[in-house]
């Protein structure tokens, strides 16, 4: 293995630094430079360019493909900030926020077809394999974000259906990513599934991670607490709440957040003493272990020699916030 | 040549019924089969598979390339009439007016994942070729929407201006469609760039005889006429009678859709009573003439038989409404 995640990290923003827009017309381009030059940390590209350094294949030559993953993520950002009508996004105005929901909604639909540009250059040998593979993912995506929006209106939310809508919303691109990776450096089609399941379970342990991170986050950090709460979304930690409250301490869960007469750190009190009432934190943690060990356990089994897996395992580590 | 215009729109009716979607998320996917089978004239089908008839091409296989542009087309519908706040398609209620932006916005997102997905199953052959002619169709489509955008607050528009927007806006997905054709049918080069110009021309010619029924067109058959006028919107109309007006009727033209003070009617009668005085009907007809003569001539100068060509040049008469 030539990279580390550093490395790699550093090879892909320069093969980003690359991506070329015409200049007009202004208003459908410059809110993707905007996008795509806003930080975030890249995380899809560098599990699908970790995952070729894995296999043995060609880094440089998986750049494009890891350019597609990384520009149909920022699609989802872009259009994702208009169905929940977000003004902020890392730290900044969204795009919707900055131009308006048509520039987000056309200038996305432009950085979806950018995408499926920059994934044509991987070559003619695989480039059947992995449009399926892309094409796949993104409709999972979108399913995902269609099932968390029908979530807003439900009546009851099981932890299963959670558990498969944040496979689709969050886990698919991931493990979409590890597939291509897998897929361009000629692993087998065992080896493939594996990586599959691998990103599978490292993506719903990290959503999963985030959602309690939402209550029970360490505000020193800067993690403002409790804006899941706020805004009445699903997430973990409130199906398993609602599973185990009576009927009375359901309603409390039910309405908290719409409540006029009291303030925002009231309302995240009330849900958080429920929270602790029910002992929703202790068995989300349980959930996020099994699905993390369960990730790291699916690493061995490949057919690679087990050093070749190192950085996959860090990148693991790295994105449960864990050193070791 | 094995079909007629008739008979490869029944071949590719069939086709298209074979459209399977899956039956959840329901939000997301009863949006898709309601716009699909809303009708329309499947007219960038029909032209694909056309060229590749012309060409000797193998039109079955070709179906899924069209599904793919029919496909697209109509997701490029659910998203413009979002931007345009449009509550009618095709005489029914939009997909935005009947299930929302959100939903319009999203279904319309998996449709054009979902025309890429058609388009994967080409044949590895001419894959990486047709992926790219997509691609940059699709984008010029996005480009010439913000175009149109654009001009609705622009100060000027010129002539060249306009014609350059509804080259992409309307021409591009012609053009698209007779080029993945003729590549399908492993025409030459030479003959791909003249499918490019002559539905490209035709696209223009289309496009200008709308603008122009829009204010002449004849009402005795159900088309209603000025809505254009009404929405304030650039047509080649338009375009021309500003360049041609002095000061004071420029004024006229420029604000008679947004006056309070007086009915629809008038406010036709106003500015089509302009579009007279400054002769726009007459420039606008040659304008047709010249792209619809200019597009029968590239037909006569391809390196097939003059025979084959039969059935693409009814396919442009029928466009435009003429017999012969």
């Amino acid at each position: 293995m030539k990279y580390t995640n550093d490395t790699i990290l550093n090879l892909f923003e320069s093969a980003l630094q690359q991506l070329q827009t015409p200049e007009e017309p202004e208003l459908l381009y410059s809110p993707i430079i905007y996008s795509m030059s806003g930080g975030g940390k890249r995380l899809r590209p560098v599990l699908l360019l970790l995952t070729v350094d894995a296999f043995g294949g060609n880094v440089e030559e998986a750049l494009p493909a890891g350019v597609a993953v990384e520009v149909f993520h920022n699609f989802t950002l872009l259009h994702d900030d208009i169905m929940d009508n977000a003004s902020m996004r890392r730290g900044k105005p969204s795009v919707f926020a900055k131009w308006g929901g048509n520039v987000a909604l056309l200038s996305g639909d432009t950085m979806l077809i950018i995408a499926y540009k920059y994934l044509a250059r991987v070559g003619a040998k695989n480039l059947d394999r992995v449009l399926n593979i892309f094409s796949d993912m993104a409709i999972e995506v979108c399913e995902g974000q269609q099932y968390d929006m029908d979530f807003e209106s439900a009546e009851k939310v099981s932890a299963v259906d959670y558990i498969q809508m944040i496979e689709r919303k969050t886990s698919a691109l991931l493990s979409g990513s590890a597939m291509i990776g897998a897929t361009l450096a000629e692993a087998s089609d065992d080896d493939v599934r594996k990586m599959h399941r691998f990103a599978t379970e490292l993506g719903l342990a990290f959503q999963l991670q985030d959602d309690m991170l939402d209550s029970y986050g360490d505000e020193s950090l800067g993690k403002k607490i409790g804006g899941d709460i706020l805004e009445g979304k699903q997430t973990y930690l409130m199906v398993q709440a609602m599973s185990r409250a009576n009927d009375e301490q359901r309603e409390v869960l039910r309405s908290t957040h719409k409540r006029k007469d009291i303030g925002d750190d009231e309302k995240i009190a009330i849900v958080k003493a429920l929270y602790d009432a029910l002992d929703v934190k202790h068995s989300t943690e349980q959930q996020i272990e099994i699905r993390f060990e369960r990730a790291l356990t699916i690493l061995d089994t490949l057919s690679i020699a087990g050093e070749r897996t190192k950085h996959l395992e860090e990148f693991a580590r790295g994105l449960m916030g864990r050193k070791k």
